[in-house]
Formats: C-alpha cells, structure tokens, sequence
C-alpha cells in the first residue's frame, strides 16, 4: 500500500471522507458542521500529515504533531487517524497507524491520544498496535446512536 | 478577594508572573522562552479569563475554556492558572479556582486538566477541590529539577 506525506492538493480528496466522518459525530470531537476551511486548516497544517493512495484513490489519511507544543513535552506525539468509510476493512487503517509510530520514532519518545471515543471500533486497532487505556473522561462524549459515552486517553511508547 | 472578568489591559500586569511561571519550566508545558504576543494569545483568547486584583496589583489569574471545542464533548471544559509567585500561600489560587468552578458550573458539566505536572503543589489543591487523577502519561514532562515526571490527566463532574 503506497503511503506518502501528502500535499497540499490532497486535500480535495480528503475532505469528502473527513466531513462524513465528522458529520457523522460517533468518532471525532470536532463540530459536526465544521465547514472545510476550519477542517482543511485543522488536518493539513500539522507537522506530519500521511496519505494512502490506492488505484487513483485516497482512502485514509493521518497526521501526527506534537501533543503538548514544544516544551518540556516535546517528546510527546499525538496523531489521528481517518479512513474513508467506503474503504474500510481493508487494513487501510493499520497499515497507515504502523507507518506513523514508525516515522514518529525519529522524533518523539511516546504517543498520547486525548479523546478516543470508547464505542470507536479504532480502540482494538490501537491496543492491538500496543496502546494502552490510561484513563477515562466518563460521559464526556454525545454519541448519536449510545449517548453519553466515555473519551479514552491512550499512551504508547515509541 | 476580588475577582473579575479581565479586560485587554491586565494583560501587562499578568505577564511579568506569566513568562516567570512559564520560564521556571516547573509546571506548564508550554515552551519556557515563549514570547510575550504568543503568551498573550494562549491566555488572553480563551472564552473567560479571570483576575485577582489586590491592593492594585494582580496576584493571580485564569482561564476556562471548552476542553474539546464546540462538537460532541462541548460540555466538557478546560482550565487554567496562576498565581504571582510574590503572591503564593495567600488562598488566592483556592479562592480563584472557586470562581472559575462556579462559573463554569453555568455552561458546561465537567472539567478536565489535560496535564498536570505531577510534582506540582496544586495537585493537592485540586485534589481538595474534587478533582480525581484518571491517569498519568508516565515521564511526560521534563523537569528541569526531578526530571522525568508525568502528567496527570485530572477531572471532576461540574
């Protein structure tokens, strides 16, 4: 699976899949309605930003930055990770997530996720790939279908 | 005590204990060599921030803001503060916490701090106050005299 450092023209081709993951509201903590300025300035502005492109198509994207700026945390990555819906299940999203600690090695000593939704089918991908729950913000998301659900924080070393 | 709304103003009576705090790389991540228009962004922008004036000097300040923007977990904020270190041990930090919880009461349900240097003396204040450690990133935080520490993740129902 080819997976690159995107440009800036991929974003065209990934906010289709960006704005129906966020509008869907189960996974993400962004504004349902954030409109695409707001979501092109949120995902391609980070330090690293990834891309899987598969026969002319981009099916998932990443990014990772520093997860506490660049002071005495500095070594702290965070990431997301979004793959298009109509691509799912094709180990698109593990694939990328393996790619990114790999590249986040060189930098950072450890990956923090702040706010994974506790229903995300994601949460197996990330303890298989060796995160752990560190704790839980009990109701601190409005899930559409389960209501008030938790927000994982999940730790990894790099 | 009073404790009020700040106003663009204050901002230079707030800085010189600010860039002090910050610079002591002791308890905020942010970068010890932050500059002054970056510090005035990341404490002045944030939707309420409050300041302790006594005797016409300010000894303390804060801030709260949503945790996780204005989607799904809307509910939940975020908070931050300091007192002049000139001012410490007075019950200013206390006092002004009290403010910043009851007026968040009005808008959100919880608050969380993302990353609470663990050998910060407020942990106890914040511990009395309600707040519970739902995890600690292990040896997030480099300090500058113990070292590797973590950071606790901290939150209490509103």
């Amino acid at each position: 699976v080819p997976i690159r450092d995107a440009v800036a023209e991929d974003w065209q081709r990934i906010w289709p899949f960006w704005h129906r993951i966020v509008a869907a509201g189960q996974t993400y903590v962004w504004d349902r309605d954030t409109a695409e300025a707001r979501a092109r300035q949120l995902w391609m502005s980070n330090e690293s930003v990834y891309v899987v492109e598969e026969d002319g198509a981009i099916v998932a994207s990443a990014y990772t930055r520093p997860n506490y700026g660049s002071g005495p945390s500095s070594h702290v990555a965070n990431a997301a990770f979004m793959v298009d819906p109509d691509h799912a299940g094709k180990g698109y999203g593990r694939r990328l997530a393996e790619h990114a600690l790999d590249r986040a090695k060189e930098h950072y000593r450890a990956m923090v996720f702040n706010a994974v939704v506790e229903t995300n089918p994601a949460v197996r991908l990330w303890l298989s790939l060796g995160f752990t729950v560190i704790g839980t913000i009990l109701r601190a998301f409005r899930h559409p279908v389960h209501g008030p659900v938790g927000l994982y924080v999940m730790y990894r070393d790099l």
